[in-house]
């Protein structure tokens, strides 16, 4: 089906994220008449460089909308929170990958490996999950529709570039003053972040669970639309520059064989299967950045549960984490358009 | 009670760990009239500073056990086998933090703040458990006293110090070149560990799980004395120098309240909670480095599972993983001694 769109707005076209939306847009193959590229008013201005053209960033103002079709946003949530309402007066669809617009009801929360279908139910705004919670949605959604799920315990060991530029920075900086043993003071983070654990991303939010954690709950239960899975989060940040992981224990409703589950992985869209412990050949951070896949391995059964599969996962958080994600549901939007027009 | 031995002999004692057992020795004030320190014939010269003495240290041989009473043993597994039956043919009875005996059925495994009372099963053989077990038993031991303990679902997040001193200085060279942009062959580790994760810790041993991951299941179990705890473990190895963290959700028998858990925690032996999200407080592997405590943190109720809790875990695993845990054991045995004797 074609993904063409007429006219497409970046818009935090220069962080971290922005600057894989529009390789992602290339290598997928989301095409367009027009692009424009949006940031705030201190990136105006800049020039970046898309498809062998040079574009000038411009601010986001309500009217940079004007004429736009279709938006993809990584923007911080408050950033969001202005300037999506103003796209879509001027009926522009946004495809918004902060988490400002996730968890309202009349937004769906995409994974297009998992629900495309939730894609044409949109008012004009359709929310990418966390970068966390999309991992492991796509690496569980194999093993739900063979067996039903119970029942999740994760523990996620997250990149600092999930906190951004600046976050990626300071890990070097920080990492590089310890070996002269010097301490920095932390900026994007609680505390020192050089060789070091944080067990906090976000902010306190629910009993004792981050925000963070308890997106992973509640954004998965949207996604599948069940609320009835039992999820228990710990996130955690570790010093490592892009790739989160994630060691994930789940339940199913009925048995599988292992052979069974690394066959559904092996099958899974999106997923791909790095297992061989002999080998000591499984995911990790460095071989797994800047890839767009989920990256699944250590697969175990549970050595007294029945139901009972742990793995390990994962994923370039800034590409199928954020980047990767968002122009796959943008490219879903294009063909919807495409598929109506004709 | 008096801790008096008339001989000890601290063997390993120019390793990562048999460093701080030398430490651990005066901080704990197990005295002695007279110490030998054995190490390989590579380390035989050196001299080694305790209690502002400087003794020669001597290279292993049967004979060097010879008129001693206690022997504190940190090495490998295999020097373990060959050394240890010297020593017990000799009349000493031998703390050996390493692998090899645990799991022999007349050997007691031992924490003492869990299970001092196995001490006086020995037969010259009293092994200190695994550093990612001990941690994790230490913390579990008041849930399970106030509530019993069904089920525990672990990942940990594992210092390179484990792997000896050679690990530490593989991870300072690693970052440093990797910080310049060059690649270090890895050499204590299957992979590079600098800014990366490793899920691997130690070999394939059982349907996917590695001998790490078994251990925690089997020396749990023993240490408990009961093996119908479901225990689900996933090893990781972290770019960090010193501190072992873990991720631990489990189910009692009985509900507790968050509440009553961490004031169990708090009252807990060898444990100390530091428990306060809101002002970004909790255990990290960088405060908690050199301290012989098992620390405690975020502390959780499921969200759905009346007996189901999670924590964060951190310990020194030189320390309380091994040095802090082999004096403890070698205290326990001197008192028994003088008891036995007056």
């Amino acid at each position: 089906m074609s993904a063409m769109v007429n006219r497409l707005a970046v818009v935090g076209a220069t962080g971290a994220v922005g600057q894989i939306v529009l390789d992602e847009i290339q290598r997928q193959g989301l095409t367009f008449e027009d692009i424009r590229l949006l940031a705030s008013p201190r990136s105006a201005g800049k020039e970046v460089e898309i498809g062998g053209k040079r574009i000038v960033v411009q601010a986001i103002s309500p009217e940079a909308f004007n004429d736009v079709d279709l938006v993809i946003a990584s923007t911080p949530d408050d950033v969001a929170a202005e300037f999506v309402p103003w796209a879509v007066e001027r009926g522009c669809v946004v495809v918004d990958e902060s988490a400002y617009y996730r968890m309202q009801p009349e937004v769906p929360l995409v994974i297009p490996e998992v629900n495309p279908d939730h894609v044409a139910e949109h008012r004009g705004i359709i929310s990418s999950p966390n970068c966390s919670t999309t991992q492991m949605v796509v690496a569980l959604h194999p093993l739900r529709k063979a067996a039903g799920l119970r029942r999740v315990v994760v523990s996620t060991y997250q990149a600092v570039s999930g906190a951004g530029l600046a976050a990626q920075q300071e890990l070097t900086e920080a990492t590089r003053q310890q070996l002269e043993g010097k301490l920095v003071k932390p900026q994007n983070f609680q505390h020192n972040i050089a060789f070091n654990l944080i067990p906090q991303i976000g902010s306190h939010r629910h009993q004792g669970f981050t925000s963070e954690e308890i997106k992973m709950v509640r954004e998965t239960h949207k996604i599948f639309r069940d609320d009835t899975i039992h999820i228990n989060a710990t996130c955690v940040r570790v010093p490592v520059f892009i790739g989160h992981s994630e060691s994930i224990y789940c339940e199913t409703k009925e048995p599988l064989e292992l052979d069974e589950v690394r066959e559904l992985f092996r099958n899974a869209p999106g997923v791909e299967l790095i297992d061989d412990l002999g080998a000591s050949n499984y995911p990790m951070p460095t071989t797994c950045a800047g890839r767009p896949e989920v990256f699944v391995g250590r697969v175990r059964k549970d050595l007294d549960n029945p139901c009972g599969i742990s793995f390990w996962c994962v994923s370039d958080n800034l590409r199928k984490g954020a980047a990767t994600n968002a122009v796959q549901i943008a490219k879903l939007v294009a063909e919807q358009s495409a598929a109506a027009r004709s």
